[in-house]
């Protein structure tokens, strides 16, 4: 554990959430969980993170109740993937409110890279987290999309919690 | 520095906030500002965290231009007190995000210890991070109490950046 402090029992709720979420590769992995990933290679190799950090940290998050494993079919044997659960897919406010303030707090030295909030309902990029300040609706993980200027195409459409 | 990597050039705006937001300490720090605290010893006292972590955390704050110092005359010499900046304090979201999170999903065990985002415009609790989720309006730092139980009175009215 990275947490210098057991935080479980804190009456405070927002240290009782940085208990788990207070951990900055947890964090990336719920980033890459509502990019899509699903299987440990992935995290590894999008993440740049060492296999035993990485386990660790996938093992604390199912304890946690964050994402769920979900057994598939490997050519040669059974093997897990790991999905978002709604516990771990209502984190998306935090991981938005997180990237909005990225971007205007902490520009990329290069002013062309950034990535913005769209929602998809209405076309627009948002500025707030929770509702999209262009036309109000709940920004929903579903109609929700990660503008990145480097990517190509530009929009990634984002997973929420597997069914 | 509690991260394993640098993240400060990344593209990904997550994880260039993370790394100065992905360590738990600042953040409760950050919670304790929007308190009302402002005094190195009090930060100390009321986070239970040893001395040397808790300097190393205030000095990263003003290097990151989350918090300013701010001279005061101590009866014999002068000292510093820190404050929000605008950027420390539009880290808002994020923290009431963790609030909200934290209360649905990681209750206290005792089910009558709980904290709630209150909106005092309207008078109504928000479990929503940007805007009120009773009246719709923007939930600033002003205008937000934080409702703890435990606590007599139980309402806190917040602090922001200071002028």
């Amino acid at each position: 554990m990275p947490l210098r402090s057991d935080w479980t029992g804190e009456r405070c709720p927002i240290a009782r959430s940085l208990e788990v979420l207070g951990d900055p590769w947890v964090m990336l992995v719920l980033r890459q969980a509502f990019s899509g990933v699903r299987r440990f290679e992935q995290f590894r190799d999008q993440l740049g993170v060492a296999e035993n950090v990485l386990s660790k940290r996938l093992s604390t998050m199912v304890d946690a109740g964050l994402l769920r494993r979900v057994p598939y079919q490997d050519q040669r044997r059974t093997r897990h993937e790991y999905v978002l659960t709604e516990t771990g897919a209502d984190t998306f406010p935090i991981i938005t409110a997180l990237a909005q303030w990225g971007e205007r707090h902490r520009p990329h030295a290069d002013p062309g890279i950034r990535m913005d909030i769209v929602h998809r309902s209405c076309g627009h990029e948002s500025t707030t987290a929770d509702f999209c300040s262009h036309c109000g609706q709940h920004l929903t993980v579903e109609a929700t999309s990660w503008r990145k200027s480097w990517r190509d195409p530009q929009d990634l459409k984002l997973t929420g919690a597997a069914a």
